[in-house]
């Protein structure tokens, strides 16, 4: 073994135990009273439930496809490439399930803490919820180098071969990722709209009221949409970009030997460190200063310290400070992308104030004009991309590298994900955030507590939006390397160069039709599931509130299980279609039109998903805040006609931001991993 | 002269003759009463004005641009083609600014003619109306052809040369049928909305009520919009199309000779000839007749001689069978696209039901079913349009003609480009009746005619809807014609085999995002221009109301010519910066990526394209009938929770369908064309 793998597997296992202590260090913290233990307990009961059932229908969908997979390259006589790559598949799956699991494992208990720390001091409660956040985040980071790093070892460690062989544990993890994103997403926005339709507008019962029966299942929905589903979305990006990384350091192989086929490792491993001093350096200057602030700072140190982790890696392994500038593109990138987000989605600036006063004109207008904002918000970030991908591919044919310029482009990815670790943290952050509000709000606690809670839920929203802004930004990158990847793995396996995908071919040209359609009817397809599920639980809350009159009159308890339940069902039939195209069409494609329109495929879709990912997303993130913003007082504030037209936005945004949006992320890459690890068939 | 281009002269003349006797036959129907006649007048008098400004702007920009031509070409030495681009450009630009103000001449004189005529029977009405459409589509599709045979004469008749020196003709056509399409459709929607928030929403008033001073405006909009933007569009996607073939044809020179380059000239006569009889063939079998029907029966008239034209077009000039298989492939796919737009757009199938569904629980839902509806219906149309092209690239390849298979999807693109006319004729039938309506309702003639005419605005709604998907279709088949035809080109300007379009280069793969970006961007300014331009509408018809209190009694007209010149100013003000982006954003990215980048920018660009048109006509197109749906007395009617919901969805469609949607299938053309032209610009 190579001395700096023994470097990656230290900073690895360590990450693992710094987690665990961060764990153990929260579960220990105080839990409050009675009442909020009760809530929290049914959260927990109804996230696990949830989750159990989501991973029965994924395992058993995995363990098909593992069959298959083996199948496929048995059948050309690859056995013990089949094997490997079965077993690989299992393993990402698994691992990224695990992944899932304890961050929601983490966070459903890290909200209840969150709640009764926000009663000491605001600064306490900020801090155990990122560290909530920072075990999840930290865990899937750590895992997903370990992982890699074992099975690159169990299949022989032979850096011309191996990288190809672990492939499939990309694709078993974007494989979970698909499913947990999806079904989470359809579960959270399902529960949050039918809460909302029969709760507030029909009943006119405030949020997280406990007479409302659909509260909980809204809870648990944050908890296996956001953290289950970003975790798994965020593990395969982690996993899959240092596949594909590695694969083009083989091409690198004269020039690099194999420090560029693990150098990938060695800056991801150097990047969590720096994400773990960045989160355990977050601290409010005092208990008036913006929560935000203070998140902020910790991501400027992370930044900071990654470039630094990010020279140190780039000097050692590769000796050529150019890679190193390529590693600063992604880096600058992934703060570009904060900072667009920020713009579109937050209520200080021009966008979301447009759509609010267009609210003045009914829900007509703000609908129009959000829709406006949406469309436009993706040109900043195509442009950032693209000046991204050519500035780290001159930078890298600058090396003076034969080939330099994809590797560069890879190096800027790596960059890119070199904060994931702190990145995912705030993620997870908003989640727990808004759990812990829930449970102040169901538990009766004191009107000052709220206060608190209330703002650590906005900040919450605002950096669940930012890392969405960086989901996207990561998976464009990591899409470009990985098509790249695919295309070195063709070559490899028909023995003749394949460097075109000639757009100007039919066949080609079809295939990236058809891979911006599937984008589309993806797309089409989510948002009706929400609308789909939704139904189920407005009829149990409306046939709850009809069977039981004590419930409205606050006398008895609702029946929360049984919405639970619905929820849970609901989503994971729902799941089943979107999920299945999302495989099946690429399949298709791929072996009806050959390897070459698959490229194509593959390309286009991800040009077209991205832009659909930033129109759902922004657009949904400045619904949100419109009515935030009108909220807050203007244009007659709560209960006026504007912001009864801002309602009717943030519904439309809902599926659109939390189901559509993230589930697109995650498609982009599947359909990356999917056509490595599905080559053979499209020859 | 070759003999059959005789035939094409001939054809074109005696078709201008065609349309010349049916405007004159028109112009002496009756005109009604003296209160018709003043509706009819003012409405006259505003789109005159509209036009007239709007084409003093197109003008002088299009002056500019084509110095800019010749200046480009000069500087690289190409003297003589410079000036033979410009005057192609100024001459296009020309002929498409004539055959949109004939639409519209007739078009506003059509309308009360339709109106008086639908006293005397229904009957009377459609052929009324469907002659007036038929000026427009047999002026604009025969001096497309006209203008294309003349221009290739006076530049030399030289097959192998001239046709690349006649896309300034295309281009200058692409010119102003965007301005016109994004001028008008700007204008109509902004009238409509704004005629619509404040009489039907704030004043309560009903539609087209004279008391409201935006109502003339409104009906101006129809005219501006659909007619004189639509009649530019179908004028630059014949042009186009033609030169794009002539282009493709050079290649087969070896094997078809000059008949293999005039081709298209000559299936695009036969093709009018076929429309021509299936307009004059139109008639109502009796008064209780669906008027759609009548038009359907034309419709398959037209088809069916366009085929047999087409087969004797084929055998005549290429003498091989599979050249008709491929135009057949065409026909096909323009009938399915029909049928499918109407599945997604009409009130008898599923997706326009479950929008009106959705509307019972408020306009939240009703936008997100609308949405997915609109996303899906992406879907069919993509694979329709991939079948078709690969079908006629396997016909074309079968043919045994060595690269028979390019020339056979150019081959399709004539086919469905066949009935161009007779579509052109039935899209203009819809403001026409939209307008003769108006006309009844302002005048109040009595119940019985107004039931009348509104049966014949409903069929004018549904022909809106078919003809965009009909423009969509055979836009995306044309531009893959045009970026064939931009790569023939540019291997002629650098003598070198310019036939790939390599994805997996960097540079390649940004002009591709940024291509699809701009669709994005372009989309995004053009529903804020509605959004702006209506709210100086808003303002001045709620100005109006406070300043004159007899305009609400009844007792005072308002100022309509007010309303109209505010109108006016407004979309020529919001039109610029989408028109100024369509065009600047291709020429930097060409100029700074180069030709190649720039062919996945175009290719790119137009898949989204297509994409992003369907989803925005479709979707608005569904809002639209779920508003009807309900109106016609489902889920409480008129006045219904329900209708309110599905009023909102009406309003966000409207300037999807209208404006966004259909400029975009120019944008697609105007892409293809200006890229041609500009190639010198990109080596």
């Amino acid at each position: 073994m190579e001395w700096f793998m023994i470097v990656v597997f230290v900073i690895s296992v360590l990450s693992l135990f710094v987690a665990w202590f961060l764990a153990r260090q929260l579960l220990k913290q105080d839990q409050g009273n009675q009442k909020m233990k009760d809530v929290a307990s049914a959260i927990r009961e109804g996230a696990n439930a949830f989750l159990k059932t989501q991973n029965k229908t994924i395992g058993i969908l995995a363990i098909v496809f593992a069959v298959l997979l083996f199948g496929i390259y048995a059948a050309t006589g690859k056995f013990d490439v089949g094997v490997k790559t079965a077993i690989a598949f299992i393993f990402g799956a698994l691992m990224s399930a695990l992944a899932g699991f304890i961050g929601m494992y983490i966070s459903i208990r890290a909200n209840i803490r969150t709640a009764a720390a926000s009663k000491v001091s605001l600064n306490d409660g900020l801090r155990t919820a990122l560290r909530g956040g920072a075990v999840s985040g930290i865990t899937i980071v750590a895992s997903s180098l370990l992982g890699i790093s074992l099975i690159y070892y169990a299949f022989g460690g032979n850096p011309l071969e191996t990288p190809f062989m672990i492939v499939g544990f990309g694709f078993g993890a974007s494989f979970v990722a698909l499913f947990a994103q999806v079904g989470g997403g359809i579960y959270t926005k399902a529960a949050d709209v039918g809460a909302d339709l029969v709760g507030k507008v029909e009943a006119g019962i405030p949020e997280d009221d406990p007479r409302n029966p659909a509260v909980i299942a809204d809870l648990v929905g944050d908890n296996v949409g956001d953290c289950a589903g970003r975790g798994a979305d965020l593990f395969e990006s982690t996993a899959a970009e240092n596949i594909g990384a590695m694969i083009l350091g083989i091409a690198l192989f004269p020039v690099f030997g194999v420090n560029g086929v693990l150098f990938p490792l060695v800056a991801r491993a150097f990047g969590l460190v720096a994400s773990i001093i960045g989160i355990l350096s977050v601290k409010m200057k005092n208990e008036n200063e913006d929560p935000m602030n203070a998140l902020n700072r910790g991501y400027y140190v992370t930044t900071i310290l990654a470039a630094i982790g990010f020279y140190a890696a780039t000097m050692i392994m590769l000796k050529n400070i150019w890679f190193f500038y390529a590693g600063l593109v992604g880096l600058v990138l992934s703060v570009l992308f904060v900072y667009i987000t920020q713009y579109y989605t937050e209520y200080k600036y021009r966008p979301v104030k447009d759509i609010a006063e267009a609210s003045k004109t009914g829900a007509g207008t703000n609908i129009i004009t959000g829709m406006a904002v949406g469309l436009e918000s993706t040109a900043l970030p195509a442009v950032a991309i693209a000046g991204a991908l050519m500035l780290s591919y001159y930078l890298g044919n600058h090396s003076g590298v034969l080939h330099g310029g994809l590797y560069g482009t890879a190096i800027a990815t790596m960059g890119m994900l070199a904060t994931a670790a702190y990145i995912l943290a705030m993620d997870t952050f908003g989640p727990i955030t808004d759990n812990a509000g829930g449970i102040i709000e169901m538990s009766g606690a004191p009107e000052e507590v709220r206060k608190k809670t209330d703002r650590l839920d906005a900040v919450g929203n605002t950096t669940k939006a930012l890392t969405k802004g960086y989901a996207v930004g990561s998976a464009a990158l990591a899409a470009f390397l990985l098509f790249s990847a695919y295309m070195d793995e063709i070559t490899k396996l028909t023995g003749k160069a394949f460097d075109t995908v000639n757009l100007a071919s039919v066949p080609v040209f079809v295939g990236g039709l058809l891979g911006a359609m599937l984008i589309f009817l993806f797309s089409a397809f989510l948002i009706r599931a929400v609308g789909k599920a939704a139904y189920y639980i407005i009829n149990d809350v409306r046939a709850q509130f009809k069977e039981n009159k004590g419930i409205m009159k606050g006398t008895q308890k609702p029946n929360y299980e049984r919405c639970v339940t619905i929820a849970t069902k609901g989503a994971l039939k729902e799941m089943i279609l979107p999920g299945l195209i999302a495989v099946v069409i690429p399949v298709l494609v791929g072996v009806v039109l050959k390897a070459e329109a698959m490229a194509a495929f593959l390309m286009i879709g991800t040009i077209t998903g991205i832009l659909m990912a930033l129109l759902l997303n922004n657009s949904g993130g400045a619904w949100d805040n419109a009515k935030k913003y009108i909220e807050s007082g203007i244009y007659g504030g709560k209960g006026s006609d504007a912001h009864k037209a801002a309602v009717v936005g943030d519904t439309v945004g809902d599926p659109f931001k939390d189901t559509a949006g993230p589930s697109l992320h995650v498609l982009i890459k599947l359909l990356s991993t999917l056509t490595l690890v599905l080559a053979p068939l499209f020859l």
